[in-house]
């Protein structure tokens, strides 16, 4: 089976890693590259790294340019999937949205954080979440995936099976989450100059951070209550990755948390639950699309701490994406993805 | 006046960060540097920085050698200053301590965390937690200071005002704080590789860390009750640098935190409180002896959130260290540390 | 076809590279894995990137634990192959040497760089120096291959083109090489502390370089006479790659220099000569196998410049292991080498 | 003796070291900085490091505002100096300039390499260029100073023990130079991002660098004769520092140049040439206004290489300047520039 795959927006940092990952899958077929910027120049000329491996130009993003297509991935800005991905799914082609355009359910919040009104409000409710250990099954019949954040892929497998089991105070919940720079994109502004970001540790987004709704949603869906949730974003001058560090007071302290993540995540080929003594670190998942995990009781307290670590741009993205053009094409779900993390 | 100044173990990055800042430093002159290692070897052959600045050469340490000084800073692993302490606070000399043998006043506790006897318990007592903003007129009269370790340093002075006003439930406090590479010092193992530490984020001593009942010790006297905290520290790809995300309950959302922080440090030399709207960042502290502090509720819960930043060697060891020389010899206390931090 | 593969001391930065790009090719199977210092331990234990990929554990490095293999890889120090090799060999198992033990085939020159007496001299002059774009029909014939060192292989790659066509004074050759961390391998020293290598760069190797002797050995087998070369390496602050930088007089400046490079290398699936313009840059060759190339005369001079990288781990070690490995079992020479280099 | 100081042009790297530096210097009081993009605003609050510390805002550049001034700064882009600096001397006031409006005395070639027509042709023959070690005297006597370009100051410095004496065949230089990535300024572009430099290395500007003529002017003068010099320029990822590595054949074998290069920097306060056996690294010149050199014969060739490091921005630019302004004005010439450079 080969996928006749295109690809919407593919000079950020997200569509080179897509094309990366695609090129060593064995079931596609890269057919249509589009970047409005870019159009008419050969793909491996910007990108060096696909020389040899690629030989398509960048075309203008259009129904026209993808209508051959079997599966279309949008790793565009927020706000351009929503215009180009109803056209397409009426012609049959199956969409995952990399953006944020698809991912939070309630259009007036959806609002609120992104500032614009929606122009497909319609397919709001049909997108499916792709979180394939929350989703799977929905997934598999979707139209159109809404791949979901970094920050809340790491954040929200962080604290499932915790919700799910019952075993955590939901209000009061703590993530400080630290992310490496190639989250920001490939956009060119002043604060993601090496000079400012190397040698430098800060937070952002404490006065409100566009993956909290998106956080509180999921997570609210597993506890089967609203949350309440604390979520401070830092940025670490380190290219990939993400580490969450997630805080939330035990209900019952005598419980076996170990067997718990276990048990939970047993059957997930891309959770991994590190054994007791073994703390997961960004290195361990570099380039792979796992999130490795560990729980622990904190040593003096009543709280649950949760390491939670991933790549951004794999599980937090493109490999989170490929996992869900997996599941949409009934393949085997880590083909494509079975290459060894990068311990350097 | 000058202050004839000995060094115990200056071949780590905290002493030799040391020597750099009390070469500018108008009122004393370095008249001993001590090395068990590197006797008889000049300071400028190990450290091509100090070349023309210092003609010392390292010699053993011993109170013979150390006799002449009016003061001697030990920047030694623990275990070594509770056994040369003794004899020089004897012989009338002052000692400023930037290990932590006399940091933790209950004797049991010392034990059990650094895994030996102490050796001069007797002064244990006496001495002085080198903390200006907590301790200064005490430690205008010390023998003995005890200069504070950098994690307690960061993390006392971002909650001490929420403390001393009652503000917060302190049962329920969570550190979660990141720390530059040059905190592990200069002693050679695995974990402190290049190949091992950059592109990569990860905590440690999630099991328990050493500094967790030195900063309880310090809160718990400034909240006249115990409290109860859960610090995770983690290592970030950087040299230098403590950044402390704090979070509280707030027992009263209706009180102006901005104001209070305002109130509480508007006399301290070296803690900044930040104008609302500025956090800070790792680069506003290098190399100075700043801590730069911004406090906000959180805009989706109770918590408040304070952001705590210093050089773990200037504010965290060395400066400290030489901001209660100047309290302890009656010098403007920002003599010497009134250089600029650095952007970059 | 399916190979059965021993690998001797996997522990290092090489070791666990070759463990990657071996766990994706589709013709081997890693059936023993030795290290004198961890064995009885699982692999996946000491690095959590194999976990649910490689389950053995490390054995002793022995002919017993090897003689299943079909091929052997050496990972080790040098001074380790020579003592082991011949034995395996005599048992008919072939041998690809990542270490220096074979590379130097004049056993005196060895005996002075690397300090010791050679072990197996009559070997020697069996091994066929690993190079494929210099030896690939030797190497297809081998019993013994010495893979080449890092600096060697970008700077002979980045010569052989100048030196078999005549063009260039070879008694003036300048090799200007930095090099990322990893090249000085997993071992504990001072010099490979993070603290000390960060926002730093320095020359080392001035006095003398055992690469030196390696590289004068290729190229004066392409020059058909003895070369001339400086060569100074760097340390730059950077896990992979190796930027080389390539000086010469050019006897004649009237001549093509990319048509040259261009031909020399037309048929070579792992050397990538961009076309003009367009420059190499160490990212562009990140976990991939490749060495890119830019050649241009100097605007100011009658030296031609010559830029060449390679990722130090990959074609400067493990990957080109394995390009030697697919030449001696007659596999496709890009098998399992088709990953897509790394932007980010 | 307080000198009245103008920075024009404070928003860059360049320009904020210079404050950073001038904040600590006993002689001088910055009484107007200006910024056309941020006038009005509190320079601490664009960099908070000043807070405390520099309560002036950011004015219009003009002669107005800069009247009062007994010496200018510009710390700006080329050809903005140009425009302003004539007028500045006109009514008396001194200035420095950072850019390189003035250091080319060939006004075709300026306009070759600046691409535009030169604005004060006639101050072109009256400015002096500003590297101490060559112009002392005149320095002293100056209205205007052209402060040299970070590379072309480590790479002279290197050479002109070598060309002085005639020792080389100065018509084969090859000087391959390292720079950080604060030498590219805090301008915005896609080329400077974390995400583009880090875990990078590059060569650029290998078809022509505005330094080259500037490098040439300068070394001419001290050979009495012109020179050929080969020139590279690569990019590191860090953010401070460059390290020069200069090659030349030895006329002459047989020449002691550690005491040829001792003899001629020996009255020098900021260049060090150091012992035989210590090499330079750029984290021994971090801060300082030092150029460490360190000079020796190839082992394996006549080639002479000299290794010489600065931190750009310091002797490569705000500090030299500082030096400067301490010729200029009869000071002590290292009042101002005796902090230790920084080990980490």
């Amino acid at each position: 089976m080969t996928i006749k795959i295109g690809v919407v927006g593919a000079t950020g940092y997200t569509g080179i890693e897509l094309l990366r990952l695609l090129n060593s899958h064995p079931n596609v077929c890269i057919s249509a590259v589009t970047s409005r910027t870019e159009k008419g120049k050969a793909i491996a000329d910007l990108f060096p790294v696909l020389r040899n491996r690629l030989s398509l130009k960048f075309t203008e993003p259009s129904l026209e340019n993808l209508r051959h297509c079997d599966l279309v991935f949008f790793a565009t800005p927020h706000g351009t999937a929503m215009n180009l991905a109803p056209d397409l799914i009426k012609h049959g082609i199956k969409v995952i949205d990399l953006s944020a355009d698809f991912r939070i359910q309630d259009r007036a919040v959806w609002k609120k954080w992104y500032g614009m009104e929606h122009q497909a409000p319609e397919l709001l409710k049909e997108a499916v979440y792709g979180l394939p250990e929350l989703n799977r099954e929905a997934i598999a019949d979707a139209r159109l995936v809404a791949n979901p954040g970094c920050y809340p892929t790491a954040i929200q497998l962080g604290y499932f099976p915790l919700l799910a089991e019952g075993l955590i105070d939901s209000s009061r919940l703590i993530a400080d989450a630290k992310s490496g720079v190639s989250g920001a994109g490939r956009s060119v502004s002043l604060g993601n100059l090496y000079s400012e970001v190397n040698e430098n540790f800060k937070a952002y987004g404490v006065s409100g951070h566009r993956h909290h709704p998106e956080i509180c949603q999921g997570l609210g869906h597993v506890a089967e209550q609203p949350i309440e949730l604390t979520f401070t974003p830092h940025l670490t001058p380190m290219l990939r990755g993400i580490f969450a560090t997630l805080y939330a007071p035990l209900k019952n302290t005598d419980v076996d948390l170990q067997a718990v993540f276990e048990a939970y995540y047993q059957d997930e080929p891309f959770v991994d639950v590190l054994p007791e003594g073994i703390q997961p670190e960004v290195r361990h998942v570099r380039g792979g699309n796992h999130c490795r995990i560990s729980v622990q009781r904190c040593y003096s307290s009543d709280q649950v701490v949760v390491l939670s670590t991933i790549d951004n741009l794999v599980k937090g993205a493109a490999g989170q994406a490929i996992q869900n053009m997996n599941i949409l094409f009934s393949l085997e779900e880590t083909a494509g993805l079975t290459a060894v993390d990068w311990l350097i």
